[in-house]
């Protein structure tokens, strides 16, 4: 089967923690907003009836419908070994990705904290209270988090690659766009998520795709975005 | 097994999803930062390394932690009948809890758009604008959406009840607590997620529950508050 992947054509976004998963698995899949007509195609399903997704992302398996970010790499890990197969370690790597989804969320709030239908400019007050808080409490609490569970191994789980690994990498790439100052000592204070961020980046597949047009550059219409007056150097 | 859940003790928050999924299903448990020397046997554990978890609740099965509530109520649904066991009713099960999930993360930062660590009172100018635009935008969106996939049936998921049908009915619960007048016309506009939240009320186990000392009242200090400045009629 061929899946099929809907996500706004133009960001990286949600839809990139499915994308980095997908080129990881080398299965072959159609982004289909990027296609001529997936617009319609994504619209139509999100107003449709029965099992319809929320939003964006959603992956088409066959018959199979399958939205938010999380419960498409629970599917994707057990069907294509980026995930251990027994429940404890099943479990345990979408533990770590919804931890790393939260952040994401918290990301996204740095520079719509008001509301996402309003512009940046229109909630810009509110932004820099609440990218000063996350870039002095939230990045330490979650980084020191990650940090510990790898406790020096390469990967988050079983020391072997898992769809919460690709994710982190896509947390950091972001987050070192969106906040470069705020990120500067990285590598020092957070030497193990470094070395995972390195590692996934090499890995052929990925490393494949990072140089494709498949992959979005960053911009300022994601959920990372870098606005100088909010990035600072962290405490 | 009797199950060890791990949630801070005096408020209902994300444990209260779990509480109600194991109140369901009928299984004994320990509710431990309710018992004497709880609170640090708690602490203890986030403090752990290993596959500790990011933050409560998380849940004790035997050997097995579960933390994140989507995770645990995927844990509960498979062993005690709260979802479908096959692959695709799993999933969407779940992708409707994901969605709760995102609603009640919104709720939070409705009297905390800038920091969990700073007082309501110093966040009040931020929380009125971002709860007006929850009320005005997202509820009618959520809501609209959970509404559709009911489509007149009794219960989210093929008809029967699910872990997502007790999350939804705390999600209204929370809702109506914490902004009555935005909610004043749910019946009339959401019939069928009215109809729901009385349908699953009247389950003697959760009639039981709620009746009990063991449901802990809404609060100033959890997830669902009402500040009569940030209540407002829906549109």
């Amino acid at each position: 089967v061929t899946y099929e992947l809907f996500y706004w054509p133009t960001i990286q976004g949600r839809g990139e923690f499915v994308r980095l998963a997908l080129e990881e698995a080398g299965t072959p899949y159609v982004d289909v907003a990027r296609e001529p007509g997936g617009m319609k195609r994504m619209m139509a399903a999100l107003g449709g009836s029965g099992r319809a997704p929320f939003a964006p992302p959603f992956l088409k398996a066959g018959e199979l419908v399958i939205g938010q970010t999380a419960a498409i790499l629970l599917f994707l890990g057990q069907h294509h070994g980026l995930a251990p197969l027994e429940e404890a370690g099943g479990l345990w790597t979408h533990q770590l990705q919804l931890t790393i989804a939260d952040v994401v969320a918290e990301v996204h709030d740095t520079h719509h904290p008001v509301s996402s239908a309003l512009p940046y400019e229109d909630q810009k007050q509110e932004a820099g209270r609440r990218a000063a808080a996350f870039i002095d409490s939230r990045i330490p609490k979650f980084f020191g988090y990650f940090e510990r569970v790898l406790g020096g191994n390469e990967y988050l789980v079983e020391n072997r690659l898992t769809y919460a690994d690709l994710s982190l990498f896509q947390l950091v790439e972001g987050l070192c766009y969106a906040f470069p100052r705020a990120l500067a000592r990285l590598g020092h204070d957070y030497p193990g998520i470094a070395a995972l961020r390195g590692r996934v980046a090499a890995r052929p597949r990925i490393a494949a795709y990072l140089a494709s047009p498949r992959r979005l550059p960053f911009s300022q219409e994601g959920i990372f975005r870098h606005y100088r007056e909010l990035d600072r150097a962290s405490p």
